[in-house]
């Protein structure tokens, strides 16, 4: 294992990484910082190839140091798929898609839960709590089960219906609040500070964002050691932007990858954008965002605890925020699954209709190497298809189509 | 490209493959042979470990012919996850469990529909039709959008909402019939012969099963090319077995494995099992089975096309049938989830329930290694589990669990 001690990624403070920590005592979420060097001397390129298709192959980047310890269904390296209909449509030849649908629970949340549950598990966690808007908590529930740890989840009544299925039937404690995911976060809060439980909540942990980060080292993998010249990533709390961005700067310091980095695309729905008006106010942190809703309920995030970080992502990278509808949401769902085949959730959607805002601008441009981030699998949201199919008797005949 | 030709399952006539055949002239379904002595000289194990981790990795033993007409969603090796805690508690300490969630549409039939798009689209196919009881439909609309071919789907109006959603979602045009499969089949065979329409019902085409195939390669390779000593599969229409046992086939031929073949079991849920009765009965075909009803609706088929070759492989083995009950599907859904953080289709949690039965009458025993083939996620079976979770307001407070 290759940790060196954990940084508040505010105040630069360091922590050591054998006990339990949650926030700074600033209040600013902790980063794993390694011993780069060290993991330059010892990790090789070519040792991947031996190493099973699972985000587990970058051992040398992650945190747990026991192979024991290691808390897994199988998650990670998800395809990287041409999307060469759509992109011609679009005006981006080059567009790719990473589809986390492919993953445990059907979400890249599988990832950050698969780490820190993982890392729990290592430091003697067993019991533990997490707010959620839906998928994180069935992740969370998921791989808690696998580590046999006890989880409370709370999530907003008005997430996907799956997200309460898959929580409760892997036994953890399910709550529903009448409000959004900062209710929920307050709540949590309470009961963590009153019991003493092991808070699992976005960034109030310093492992969950390693998990991310491996979407970031699978797609240089995936595109052999080179960088994309643009990625899209919906974005609701923000690890997953913030994770891919690490994953680049420490390849960078290993020397696996050369200087360019993408740049890195916040998208948000027009219902709910702190972020990408803090962007366009080229402000450093975002403020709380009032009446969220959008049909992406996984991006109904009104202020994220790390939205500071995800700016400096989107600024160190030339990158940019856009916000879309949630018409262009559903109809980019609708053409990715028409004309690619695949169903992808709503928060994945948006990142091409922004990517469509981008192109007609001529942020993108037609040469450029462009990727869509699909946070998960569209199953887990059938409401945003509606079906008109006729009903036959067995005698009926079909139409000539 | 090594496939010599098709070859009759029931008479043994010989067809070319260079042209779209459905069934033999004697009505039987047609298996793609392979000149295995060349595959043999051409195809080395040592070659998989720079191939990336999908079922293509193995397109020697695969029958599409040009790379360019591959149609490909990134399906193919999933998950081989040790069940320790729910093995130690039902007396198979080596049990695993192979995961088929982790695949396009969320289900093991993304294999077969791979391979039947790519080959339709290779040879000049650009409208079909697909019987399905919701999860094979799903997958042949997504592979079909993918590769530019029309799909007309059947099924019966009582299967799972989300298969509707994925079939309209994908562009293909759904027709839901009041019956079951077996009546979704006679309206598209008249369609079929009316129109001349591609027919991608099960077996009636030779290369769902060249996709299912894969499964069992896959099997071999992550044991070390070794076979496990059982492999327990919900058997509908039987596709997956009858592939698993052509693939271990194949492998002996090449040289691979050696002479040892897992015993195949077929499971069925009570409320449909003719392959079971059949079995018990050392029938070598299986009668339509009235009034078919389970929870487990993937495999509702009252008569499979292909059941003579599933018994086949069954005997061939030494294998076994076994029917579970509705209420044991559902307690095997839920130990899974609770024990090991995976949430199952009912059809993949028979199977557990099937090795409990089989344990406990010593007919697998301690010391053997055992594999369940989970065919897909729960995610996709939201009804099979009950929520009943508290709603919170904003100010409230959690109990101390």
């Amino acid at each position: 294992m290759y940790v060196s001690h954990l940084e508040c990624s505010k105040c630069s403070a360091a922590y050591e990484s054998e006990q339990v920590t949650q926030l700074c005592s600033c209040g600013g979420p902790l980063l794993v910082r390694y011993d780069l060097k060290r993991v330059k001397d010892a990790f090789r390129r070519e040792a991947l190839s031996s190493r099973p298709p699972t985000l587990w192959r970058y051992r040398e980047l992650l945190p747990v140091r026991e192979q024991e310890h290691v808390v897994s269904l199988g998650e990670g390296m998800t395809p990287l798929l041409p999307l060469e209909r759509v992109g011609a449509r679009v005006g981006i030849p080059r567009l790719l898609m990473k589809d986390e649908g492919l993953i445990p629970t059907g979400t890249f949340k599988a990832r950050g839960a698969a780490l820190a549950a993982s890392r729990a598990k290592e430091l003697g966690v067993t019991m533990s709590a997490m707010p959620t808007n839906g998928n994180a908590g069935g992740a969370w529930a998921a791989y808690c089960a696998r580590a046999g740890i006890k989880a409370v989840i709370v999530m907003p009544k008005g997430a996907p219906a799956i997200n309460r299925k898959e929580v409760a039937v892997a036994g953890a404690a399910l709550y529903l609040v009448d409000g959004l995911i900062s209710d929920a976060g307050k709540i949590i809060a309470r009961a963590v500070a009153e019991y003493g439980w092991f808070d699992a909540s976005t960034l109030k942990e310093p492992y969950r964002i390693e998990g991310k980060k491996t979407m970031g080292l699978e797609l240089a993998e995936q595109l052999g050691w080179q960088v994309p010249d643009v990625i899209l990533y919906p974005t609701g709390g923000g690890v997953g932007i913030i994770g891919i961005y690490k994953a680049l700067r420490e390849l960078q310091e290993i020397g696996w990858i050369g200087d360019k980095l993408p740049r890195l695309v916040a998208v948000q729905a027009t219902g709910c954008a702190p972020i990408v008006r803090a962007w366009s106010e080229r402000k450093g942190e975002s403020e709380f965002w009032e009446g969220a809703h959008t049909v992406a309920f996984g991006i109904t995030v009104p202020k994220a605890l790390g939205d500071f970080l995800v700016l400096e992502a989107v600024y160190a990278t030339n990158g940019c925020g856009v916000a879309v509808t949630d018409d262009e949401i559903l109809r980019a769902q609708q053409m990715l699954a028409g004309a690619e085949g695949v169903f992808v959730c709503p928060e994945g959607a948006a990142t091409l209709a922004a990517a469509v805002h981008l192109a007609r601008e001529g942020w993108i441009t037609a040469k450029e190497q462009v990727v869509l981030l699909n946070t998960g699998t569209g199953l887990k949201y059938p409401e945003t298809v509606s079906v008109d199919a006729p009903v036959l008797q067995p005698g009926d005949s079909l139409p000539r189509v």
